[in-house]
Order: structure tokens, then C-alpha cells, then sequence
């Protein structure tokens, strides 16, 4: 059964199942919003054949992970997701079920956050397109910024990188895995297919700062390398790495050689943890709290972002990133 | 210049000047938001040769219209606009003079009403898309819904309708406009290439109401007989618009038979309006505010949407309305 064979309306009965009830019939959503908070609002859209292909990608989680990315935006300013938005294009001939598995996908996402879709748009186009718009909650005085990063922060990250970049490689080369266990090639596919947004470590983040709630930081969904040379960007300073205390996924040196993880760690991207700049006694406590957290560097006087080894260090660069357009017609 | 030429960066600094400075930066924006209101959420995608194309539509009719279609929405809720969201999806070889032409378009419409973009996402496509999300705050006793319609009720526009799709009319055939004045095209090929949300119409609403504050309606976005066909079943009520109190645009007459002005007037859609159901004595005060308001029916009791002349009625339909996909691959 394709889209057009049952029409707008068909299809938005069939999508209502996966919004709560008495949310939809009005030109638009009304969400209560706590007092004493502030609104944050991020957005993104994923196209067919860029982004993801209904081809060669389950809808589920290409849902999933359209999810992911937008609660790790606003996990990454201190936000708590409040609900999203979904604008979908879609040609007549898409099969219905690639739809509604994309809902199912982005429900189980929301689920895990007890989070809904608060409303949205169909509309007819020439190619799949997926725009999600979320929104979160912060107070005032818990936000996080890339821009307030100081001489003397610890950088913590909320979790090992490269597995999902590990993970695509599995997907694309499947002969590559083949010095793993099955578990661990599950484990670095999931995390491709399903990345983890950490509103989780938000709350203990507020717990382990105690009060003193200056945090810098941004989430490493363009790379852990990227988020190093933002923060050190925004906030005028010079960040760290330390190579020694590099997050690699431990089944990468099952797979690659070292230098390989280490690029995959440091540039792979899409791994949507959280890198947090916070004074050091805040960013023990921190690490104690959440499993698979770590210091993994320090922010110092200067500029630019580092790997250091003992007294050698070499600039991390943003060859990683993904430029769109640029030299494409 | 072609969007491949500057690249995503390039096209971002060119499209930062029409954000509030400080908005740009991290992963989302953050708003303040008033207490003891509640947040309302809209949402809407316009696709190249499916709402527009920029071959055809001035870019700046094209950023206006797409703005001003999200503001009509929170406005049929009784919402103020706070801020706005947009993604693109952009081809290549799109000419960075269209992308800044919707930019100025869209900011044109914002400035209006003292609204901003707030964020955004930009991506490749092989087809212009344009998805916004605008945030709208509400008090939670102030809120118009399509289903709190009594008999009794007064039902009010706040303008003509059909100027739109006359406007429409003269851009694909301009021959028809001849017996018009050149005042007269004007105002309706503005009517429809600038329609002007009315947001304005929501704080008269308010004084008019004087406390009282049930109010149901929409916009007619999709045509005035579709806002009276939705009204009366999510009220379960009957509307009946009177023949003889049609708000039909002045310019139709001198153009169009009265049956096609009449067509035009309920079926015609996007002149953006609010349709209204209110007390009777309420209605007489907003209407004696807002020019060019106007009481066109009522709300009795039964079911369906009906033109009333004299002892005769007869049905009004979704006919004119505009359903997607359907029947087509």
C-alpha cells in the first residue's frame, strides 16, 4: 500500500496513533510550560538520498535517530525535551508501512524521555524529507553554552566515540567486523542505529555542580574533535585533549589499527555524547555519577583545540565536518 | 552565485543577518518565556512545484507567504508569536539570491509583529524545501479551539474573503483583469501574494469579550466554507452563513459573475482570516473595532455547515479543500 493509495487523510488517521489523543484537531499544539523556565527550540530535516535512503535504511531507525539528534541538541544546551513537531514530505509512492515505521522509530525514541509528538505537517514532495523541530525547558541559571568554557575546567565526556562511526563501517564493509564477537559488532551497529541523546546525565550534572552552575559544552554529534575546537572557539581559550585518556570504544581496537580508532574517536562524529567543560572537584563528581563518563582533558589559557602527548600536542582540526553544498552543483 | 559556490558556511554568514544577533551559535536557541501562558506549536512545509517554485514565485513573496501561513495558524489559537524556527533543503545549484530574497521576505512578515527566526537548519536536497515551526505563548483561559462553539454564538470574519484566489486568478490569466481598475488588481494580487496574518484581531478579541472569554474558531487557510464545515463538527453544532452577508471581496463584482465571486468567497482559500464564534453582543463590540470585520452567521443547533437564504439552505462542502497524495503516484 503506498500513500497515495489512501490519501492525506488516510494517512494522518493511520500517524495519529502515534500522538497523544487531544493533541491533534487544531491549527496548532498547546503545551503547558512550567513557570520560571525558559523555551529552547532546535531544528533539523533529514533528506532521502542524503541523509538516509527508505532503500537502504530501516524506517525505524532512521526515526530514531532523526529523534535522537534533536534531544541531544537540547540536551546539549541543559534542556529537558517537552515534545517535537514532524513535517514530513513525501512522494505519492512511498509505502505507507516506511511511514508509519518511521513514527514507530521516533516513538520509541520520545518514549524513552516521556516525550510526544505534539503535531506536524504531511506534505507531498519529490523526495522523502524528515523535519523535526523539538522543544525543551531550562531554568535560566542551568543552561549550557559553548561560550563559557575558563582556564582551569575540566573536559568530561559522558561516553566512549567511534563506536557509531564502527558502527556504519560494519554496516557498509561487513567483513570488516569479522575479529569481533557477535556482541561486539552488536554493540557498535546499535550505536550507529540507535544513538542515545543524554538528557540522563543532565540531572546529575546539576547534582554534581551543586549549585555552582557554570557549564560549557555542546554535544559531539559532528565529532568529539569538533566540540573541542567549538568550545575553544566560543569560549576564547585553548582546549585539551590528553591522547592517553582518549574515549575509544574498546571494540575499535578489536577491529582497526590504533590509529585508526583514534581518528574514528576524534572525527567519526554521530556519537551524541555530551562534552562538558566544568570546574574540576564538579567534574569528579560528575564522573563518579554517570557510568562510562570521563575527564578526558582540561581547558587552558590559549586558543585553538589540542591533542596533547607529554610534551608534544598537535592541533585537532574540523577536517571531520561536514560541509554541505560546497563545491556540488 | 550558486549555493555550491559559498558552500553551507558561506550561505549561513549571508542568512545570519536576518537573525537577532546572539540567537546563532549553539545547538538551539533559547527564549524567555512569559509566566502563566502556555506554549502553542505550529508547523508547516512548502515544497518547489508543489506550493511554489522559485521559476515562478518571487522569493519574497515566497518567505512572506510560508511566514505568514505558520503566524495565521498560532492567531486561529488566540496565540502572540514568540519566535520561529526554519529549515531548508536546498539543491546546488539553488542562486544564494533566491535564499536571500525568502530571508528578506520572511523577516518583512516577522518584523510586523516584532518576531524573530530564532534558529534554523540548512541541508542539500534535490528540491527546495521550506519547513518553519512558530512558537506562540497563550493564556490558558484565552485559547480559541475549533470545538467550543454554542448555539447562539455569532459568526464573525475579520475581512473579505476571495480576494486571494482572485489575486490568484490575475496572475495565471491576466486578461481577466481587464474591466478592473489598476487599484483594484493591485489589492488583489497583493491580497494573495502578501496576505497579512491577523494577529492584530487577537487583543480586540480579548477587549471585546470583556472576560467572557469562550471563543471557538480557525483561520480559513483552506476556504471559508472549510472553517465552517470543521467548526460545526468538532462543536457539534450547525453554522449557517447568511446568503446576503457573504464578505465577498468589492473587487470580484467588477470582475467574475456573482456566482464565481461566490465560489471564489467560500471555496477559494489563504486569505488567512479568522472565522469567529462568539456571543452575540461580544461579536457587535469586535466588529465595531476591527475594520473590516464582519458578523456573516450563526451557530444554531443540528449539524453541518450550510449558505442560508432566506427559508432555503443549502449544504456547504470540503470541496474546494485541498487534500494531498490522494489518487496520485
Amino acid at each position: 500500500m503506498r500513500v497515495c493509495d489512501i490519501g492525506e487523510r488516510g494517512l494522518l488517521e493511520r500517524l495519529h496513533r502515534f500522538c497523544p489523543t487531544g493533541v491533534v484537531g487544531d491549527d496548532a499544539a498547546v503545551l503547558s510550560f512550567p513557570t520560571f523556565h525558559q523555551l529552547v527550540v532546535t531544528t533539523d530535516t533529514l533528506v532521502d538520498g542524503v541523509h538516509f535512503s527508505p532503500a537502504t535504511t530501516n524506517a525505524e531507525d532512521a526515526g530514531w535517530r532523526a529523534v535522537a539528534a534533536n534531544l541531544s541538541d537540547l540536551a546539549s544546551m541543559g534542556a529537558f525535551p517537552i515534545g517535537i513537531t514532524v513535517s514530513l514530505g513525501l512522494p505519492g509512492e512511498t509505502p505507507v508501512q516506511w511511514v508509519e515505521g518511521l513514527y514507530r522509530g521516533m516513538k520509541d525514541c520520545l518514549d524513552r524521555f516521556e516525550t510526544t509528538i505534539v503535531g506536524g505537517d504531511l506534505c507531498k514532495s519529490p523526495v522523502v524529507s524528515v523535519s523535526i523541530t523539538a522543544f525543551g525547558r531550562v531554568k535560566p541559571d542551568s543552561i549550557i553554552r559553548r561560550s563559557q568554557a575558563k582556564p582551569g575546567d575540566s573536559i568530561v565526556v559522558t561516553g566512549v566515540h567511534g563506536a557509531s562511526r564502527g558502527g556504519l563501517e560494519l554496516l557498509l564493509n561487513p567483513e570488516t567486523g569479522q575479529t569481533l564477537s557477535p556482541q561486539q559488532r552488536d554493540r557498535l551497529i546499535r550505536a550507529h542505529q540507535r544513538p542515545m541523546p543524554r538528557v540522563d546525565a543532565i540531572a546529575a550534572l546539576w547534582e554534581a555542580c551543586d549549585g555552582e552552575m557554570r557549564v560549557a559544552g555542546m554535544d559531539s554529534s559532528d565529532g568529539l574533535a569538533d566540540a573541542a575546537v567549538q568550545i575553544s572557539r566560543e569560549s576564547g581559550v585553548a582546549a585539551q585533549l590528553w591522547l592517553e585518556r582518549l574515549p575509544i570504544a574498546s571494540e575499535l581496537s578489536a577491529m582497526v589499527s590504533q590509529e585508526t580508532a583514534r581518528q574514528w574517536t576524534l572525527y567519526g562524529g554521530e556519537d551524541f555524547e555530551l562534552v562538558l567543560c566544568l570546574p574540576p572537584e564538579s567534574a569528579r563528581r560528575f564522573v563518579s555519577q554517570v557510568a562510562g563518563a570521563s575527564v578526558v582533558g582540561e581547558i587552558v589559557d590559549g586558543e585553538g583545540a589540542w591533542l596533547v602527548d607529554g610534551d608534544a600536542r598537535e592541533p585537532l582540526t574540523m577536517q571531520g565536518g561536514f560541509q554541505h553544498f560546497k563545491g556540488e552543483a
